[in-house]
């Protein structure tokens, strides 16, 4: 499986992804899910992946292959970030008609999502949920989060926290706690993790942090998260029923 | 949807359900899934269901009537709990090859999942989990606990909390925040709480307890977890990437 956030807040966006690639318990592989396409000072859109690899991997290299060829509509002469969106869904959809036209699919989903999001210059930042089906839905000030993958363990402290006004920097930690609190509870999803920030009308290809076990801050920020957790389960009310 | 969790700890067992069934988002309704079969100062058996409500309605109501049958093999004559689950397994197959057998099943699932714990005079109390197949896994010293239905949400909570040696009253109080993380981020799942507490050994029908939202307990636990988790998210250390 595989985890995937994306937030559009006030001040910037924030994606991040896990790397575990799985099919069965015995093939596990290491697959980055964070893909940028940037024109430096004009245009950045990330793409976050999940679901079939062999159907994201095949939506991106025609995108990629699309991006070099101006004589086609392709990511870097979309006008917007809703015609961005249009693309990669109209891209899943092409690949996965393709793969299940083959006709012996046999019981296998070639479903893939896209978090699609990113900021074109002399506009503001947009960011996308684009489904199987190849439609989307676009975040908004109300739901300003989207996730893709395994997303129930860590959605309760993205829902606890996460506001369109929060800071980029508290919004970041609390990504960070949601990837934790994920990945203790499922084995299918692994470090290390992707994170892109990105600060509004920057226009550059952001900032991306590589974070693995070993990673210093990530170390410190779960073991203080688990320690306040047990303290603050400690100092709960005694119980009255 | 469901969700249900059952522990079983060294000084007793905990099981928890929501009462919230729904087919769709127009048609809820209330059905209480936690079910008690008990002889005071013998035996106390708990049934924890989740899944297509004709199927665990019908399990329910075929170990009922067979349990006032002393000639056939019931919940009440059982050796040992190991016994009682492999009833409740034979009879979630019986009832799902019935209904499947009638053939116009047009996709219908009509899996349920039992958890099934208690304990009989003379015997350690025990915690089984049925599935849909009719199999079963038994929760040990290292894995005290199950969940079945929507699990997700609430098990990062347990995973960080729960251990065999937890105080009952710590383990209640976990139980009751794993079920407030759920309904915050699924609507599927909702009030009011069945909570049944059993005291290792005291072979009495353990204490019940029906909680909504007006519950004073309940309320003042969702507040002060809700003020600690944004306190111990405020008091994280400051970023560095």
């Amino acid at each position: 499986m595989t985890y995937c956030v994306a937030m559009r807040l006030e001040q910037g966006m924030i994606f991040a992804a896990d790397s575990r690639t799985n099919a069965g318990v015995d093939q596990i592989a290491t697959f980055r899910k964070l893909h940028r396409f940037e024109r430096e000072g004009e245009r950045l859109i990330v793409l976050l992946s999940a679901g079939n690899l062999a159907t994201t991997q095949s939506v991106l290299s025609l995108l990629r292959s699309r991006a070099d060829d101006d004589s086609v509509p392709n990511l870097y002469n979309a006008r917007d970030l809703y015609e961005v969106a249009g693309q990669v869904g109209a891209t899943v959809r092409e690949v996965i008609d393709r793969d299940e036209g083959q006709g012996q699919s046999s019981g296998v989903d070639f479903g893939g999502s896209f978090l699609v999001g990113g900021q074109i210059r002399g506009q503001g930042s947009r960011l996308f949920h684009v489904y199987p089906a190849g439609n989307f839905i676009e975040a908004t000030v109300d739901t300003p989060y989207f996730q893709i993958g395994e997303s129930k363990y860590g959605k309760p402290i993205l829902d606890r926290v996460v506001d369109y006004r929060l800071p980029m920097d508290q919004a970041i930690k609390c990504a960070l706690i949601s990837f934790d609190s994920t990945m203790r509870s499922n084995l299918s999803v692994g470090m290390p993790l992707d994170v892109l920030t990105y600060q509004e009308d920057s226009l550059g290809g952001g900032q991306h942090y590589n974070i693995d076990e070993h990673h210093a801050f990530y170390r410190e920020l779960r073991e203080a998260w688990s320690d306040a957790l047990s303290q603050a389960f400690r100092n709960l009310p005694p119980l009255r029923l």
